[in-house]
């Protein structure tokens, strides 16, 4: 067994960037050029971390300074972002990135240079840096991130927004859910959880057959599907979760896309690493669908696909990552994809009846036929 | 002015399916075979009708029967998918197409003919097929559609649902926001609706910008984003709420996407045309962004971006559509993205400060300044 550490950040956004701009103010006053030192995000800096249980940028940092021909551009143009941030969290004002990139565009010839910025691509890894050398998420720094999926179950929001407080029930969300936005830190509490597990459930599809069936409620789970790819704040949220002694679930298919959104909640993903800390979940267990479950439950035989060839790919590419390699039960499963060169979506349990999806978690959960 | 009509689905879909099995066993009793009329929805039967202001199908219809060795296949899935609809209306359960999908797949062999569906793409048309045919929307067969966007405001929504009620206030949903579903007509209903005008934002970023300063309370408006293209649950919430009498402004990015977002809410799209009586909704009106807006916003011009070749390629097939072209506004703007090959987008409108977005949206609809 991994054993898990956890390290989360410290959301003091407004101190934290008044720090980084006195400091730099100081050293000019030193005569000294002002610099900024972040952590590299570069994948050469990424690494499985074995105490922690998932990938996590190593040590490796850079410094940035003005005084330096090929920096000037990018420090100043940190600088400026940094500021903007600063008066978003003064303003108690959220934007995204891209109207931040609008603020800093809008700013050119007034008090930031001309031409400082001509693309978001230029201003996007500014913000990472940011995100790194402060040691907290742009969710801190006021700026909101594509939001994605929804949430059922015994548990309650206490959402204070905007100058207002309001509680959300997520048992009486009816058809709809709470849907999960960018920041569930800042400003936000989750009061009167009563629940066994959480359910992350891949396709909304699925998430609403069960909603229909009132899993959650029956077997006592937080119900969450992150529609796809789990966005930041999904990630986040089952985080939180966890860390409230929750067991993770995650359902499914068994695909390239499937494997990649359990691998991407329970290990977190290169892009993110420098936000591994507070959005990767190594508690996460995996409850389908599998390839065992065609050995197990007869009918999905005749309702397998072929595999594509980014799945075989990917399978092939996974075996060779020592944290799923390690995991015999993951390398029978990749193995047999390999071999039958079949898929399974989740869906295809309702082939029997619309209820049975939720007939086959419960065996499965009960039973503990889980994959790490 | 074009004289709107309005011709709703009924959805007395269990009875409906009923009639067309008892219709089809009648015929086979006295010996003849049995038919399936549905209107054609191909292209060329798709028209845009002046009466009612939106692209509707035309009168044309085909029949298929049983009879015929090129249609007996299509006929007998036809039943199929039929057969299974009257089984989730019985259930009261509902699922995806993809789920009706493998419960097709898993009833081969046993009371469908072994590979009568293969791959979905067979069930698709054949849903519509009904649709068309019964005169009623596959939500309404228990068929949920992808759900998307998110609605703030002064409304209440009465969810019954899995056997329960549940009320949303759609005032006290934080910065979440109510999660639109995919079916917002059967067991649903809007209550306590106090608004001057519903504005839909094509980009959620916007929407969440215009929500955390509560615009919609101030300006007394329902706040809808699509989250870019309108689902179908989100067209038709929008016609069910200009039935209510509310106006309908929509605010896009001033791009071919944009465009094509504000144009299938106004006059409904190609493909979706069999549906149009109940998402087109005519009356919508677009507030921006526009060209105009570079004229009377100085700043805007330094935060407009190079339009891309579809833009172009997109304004210029916009020309030429009559429902288009007769409205000059419109046909002045599009010139001008040809002319200036410039866009816009709505993100722009943060430049100056976060909260200028609402000040420009509420002076445009106070003083009218809207595109037909």
């Amino acid at each position: 067994m991994v054993m898990i550490m956890a390290r989360k950040k410290d959301a003091k956004a407004l101190e934290k960037l008044m720090e980084l701009g006195k400091g730099m103010v100081n050293e000019v006053r030193r005569g000294k050029s002002p610099n900024f030192e972040a952590t590299v995000r570069s994948r050469s800096n990424v690494k499985y971390d074995e105490s922690f249980g998932y990938l996590r940028l190593g040590k490796r940092k850079e410094t940035r300074t003005f005084v330096n021909v090929g920096q000037a551009r990018k420090f100043m143009q940190t600088v400026a972002v940094a500021a903007k941030c600063k008066k978003f969290l003064d303003e108690d004002a959220h934007t995204s990135i891209r109207g931040l990139f609008y603020q800093l565009k809008y700013s050119l010839g007034e008090d930031v240079e001309d031409e400082l910025f001509t693309e978001q691509s230029e201003s996007n890894p500014l913000i990472e840096d940011l995100e790194v050398a402060l040691n907290l998420k742009r969710e801190d720094l006021n700026l909101n991130t594509d939001r994605k999926g929804v949430v059922a179950g015994s548990m309650r929001v206490v959402d204070r927004f905007g100058g207002e407080e309001t509680t959300i029930n997520c048992a009486k969300q009816g058809r709809s859910g709470w849907a999960i936005p960018s920041d569930v830190d800042n400003n936000m509490e989750i009061t009167d959880l009563k629940a066994d597990y959480v359910l992350v459930v891949e396709k909304d599809a699925l998430w609403q057959r069960l909603n229909e069936d009132k899993f959650w409620r029956k077997e006592k789970c937080i119900l969450i599907t992150p529609k796809g790819q789990a966005s930041r704040g999904c990630r986040r949220l089952i985080n939180k979760l966890a860390d409230m002694k929750l067991p993770i679930y995650v359902f499914t298919d068994c695909d390239a896309w499937g494997w990649y959104i359990y691998w991407a909640i329970k290990t977190g993903s290169m892009n993110l690493a420098y936000l591994a800390d507070d959005i990767a979940t190594p508690q996460a267990r995996f409850v389908g669908v599998t390839m065992q479950d065609i050995v197990d439950y007869d009918f999905l035989g005749k309702l397998t696909i072929k595999a594509k060839p980014v799945d075989l790919k990917r399978a092939q590419e996974m075996m060779s990552y020592p944290w799923i390699a390690r995991h015999k039960e993951w390398v029978k499963e990749l193995k047999t994809v390999m071999k039958s060169k079949k898929k399974l979506e989740q869906d295809a349990l309702q082939g029997p009846r619309l209820s049975f999806v939720g007939e086959y978690l419960k065996k499965k959960i009960k039973e503990k036929k889980l994959l790490p």
